[in-house]
């Protein structure tokens, strides 16, 4: 099969590879680009060396002729975290794009029967494919709601980034009826995409709103020091980006004003087949923000990203 | 009225001051040393300017003669803090020791009726003082019980510091039955003196437990590096110290392993009158863990703990 390789820093080589034959193997369809991919291209994850098929966000057809969208998760469903409900934490989680599993970044992708969710088939695959990234807010608001003191939507929220996590965690936090909802995105392209009941600012020019929650999608030592500053007296903190691993957090606010700093990484079980039955349901609204390409133009994609040429919060390839 | 009034860094001195006249008027019988008042000594907490008076762990005896501990925080009870029991958020709260409010190294202190508990006549009043260091840990784990993903008595708990906010902390955990207590403690005087259901240890000697809770009363970098590394997946540290500003954390990890972070500052109403209510039951064992010196002598008992000659947790001086 064709595969986009990861060979090296900021090198993507389109080329044959073998095919995968273990578990059930799907015919990929489409499959994002993630901030965690863009990072690894940069060669700046280490848990990613290269070579490797990187990409985690896929969507496909099984060789049974099966439309399936993939947790890309892979618990082993007996330790005390996946016994107790928290299987994102499993002690010996893996996740396709990291070995020893490779990515979806291909023409074919094999993946333990219980990650597939079935895609209706008015759901186009390329919708279904994100699932992935909105779980992620989906995850976060779950976890947000027991943290906070009071409800949701009494609740008023800040969102740091207007790409597909923040503006997957703003989707889910609109869904379940949070009070007020603002996403804080410096690129003005990005800005201008992003439709949904949300006020969108650039936070460089606009002052933030002092909220009880804030989702940080982006991750970066700038965005945890404006949610430090942003976030109420009492209020809640959930940081799902891998931006870097600078300070930033006002480690003194968030002690004398009682903040609750909360990281969370991906999503259970659960909530992957909760958020994708949410897109299938329609309840997050019409999710046309993506741009497609194809796999094959995937190296062009990377840099087009990192060099902020890319508007739409999501660009899905198509192998 | 005699007072021990901080002038400048590192100075305090023991000298006339006019006498309060304002709300209750206690003569104080029990006043503890607190590390906050340690920092404003040395000059570091920009809250507490000189010349102030400082010490805001006080128990003493009205003009009419009711025993009594002082909660040291003064509230508005019609914010939306105070009225959704989050009353130490208050927006205008006050705390003795920070202007406009004199603190407790004094012969007298004027306090609000609502902020004082009677003491039973068989509770020493310095033992009555203890019941503000160990609300802050009542609180922390009160917090921590609602964040916590499995009962205190499942939960394996580190301390950061066997100071009276650790000490106090542990105690608290020990009384509501959690699983396991190390306390970590760098100063082998006080590590002597800790006694209880508490395995001591030297952090720069031992390696740290790995646990499901983590309650730094310590607030360094270097602790809250300690406490990144401690906690489990899923694990939550509570962050009462506020020995520096420095990050610390591991960001990072604290996302992967997704690991809750809270702030907690001081306590509520309700924490500290419970927390006095467990001193006078005798459920936070015999409390004798401190020593007491005169008022007059204060100054001295500052220099002492600055110089690591103190191996008490906790210093209680007599007016």
């Amino acid at each position: 099969m064709k595969a986009l390789v990861y060979t090296a820093p900021r090198t993507l080589e389109y080329r044959d590879v073998p095919d995968p034959t273990s578990d059930t193997v799907i015919e990929v369809k489409a499959v994002g680009i993630c901030g965690s991919d863009m990072h690894a291209w940069a060669g700046h994850d280490d848990r990613r060396p290269a070579p490797l098929i990187l990409g985690h966000e896929a969507a496909g057809v099984t060789l049974d002729g099966r439309r399936v969208t993939v947790n890309p998760l892979v618990t082993c469903g007996t330790c005390d975290a996946c016994k107790t409900g928290r299987d994102n934490l499993c002690t010996t989680r893996q996740i396709i794009s990291m070995p020893p599993r490779e990515g979806a970044f291909a023409q074919m992708l094999s993946m333990p029967e219980q990650n597939l969710v079935t895609v209706p088939d008015d759901v186009p695959l390329a919708k279904a494919a994100l699932a992935e990234p909105i779980a992620c807010g989906w995850h976060a608001v779950r976890l947000a709601k027991r943290a906070l003191d009071r409800p949701l939507n009494q609740s008023h929220c800040l969102v740091m980034g207007g790409g597909a996590i923040g503006l997957g965690a703003a989707l889910v936090l609109a869904a379940q009826g949070a009070k007020s909802i603002t996403i804080a995105e410096t690129n003005p392209a990005r800005r201008a995409m992003i439709k949904g009941p949300f006020d969108v600012i650039d936070p460089r020019e606009t002052a933030l709103p002092t909220v009880d929650l804030v989702i940080d999608g982006v991750g970066f030592a700038a965005t945890r020091a404006s949610a430090s500053a942003a976030t109420r007296p009492g209020g809640v903190i959930m940081h799902i980006g891998l931006g870097d691993s600078d300070p930033g957090l006002d480690i003194r606010r968030l002690t004398l004003q009682e903040i609750t700093f909360i990281g969370t990484y991906t999503y259970t079980a659960e909530d992957f087949r909760e958020t994708a039955q949410a897109i299938f349901d329609g309840v997050l609204g019409p999710l046309d923000w993506f741009e497609e390409r194809p796999l094959a133009e995937g190296a062009a994609a990377f840099s087009d990203i990192a060099g902020g040429r890319v508007a739409a919060p999501k660009i899905i390839l198509r192998p």
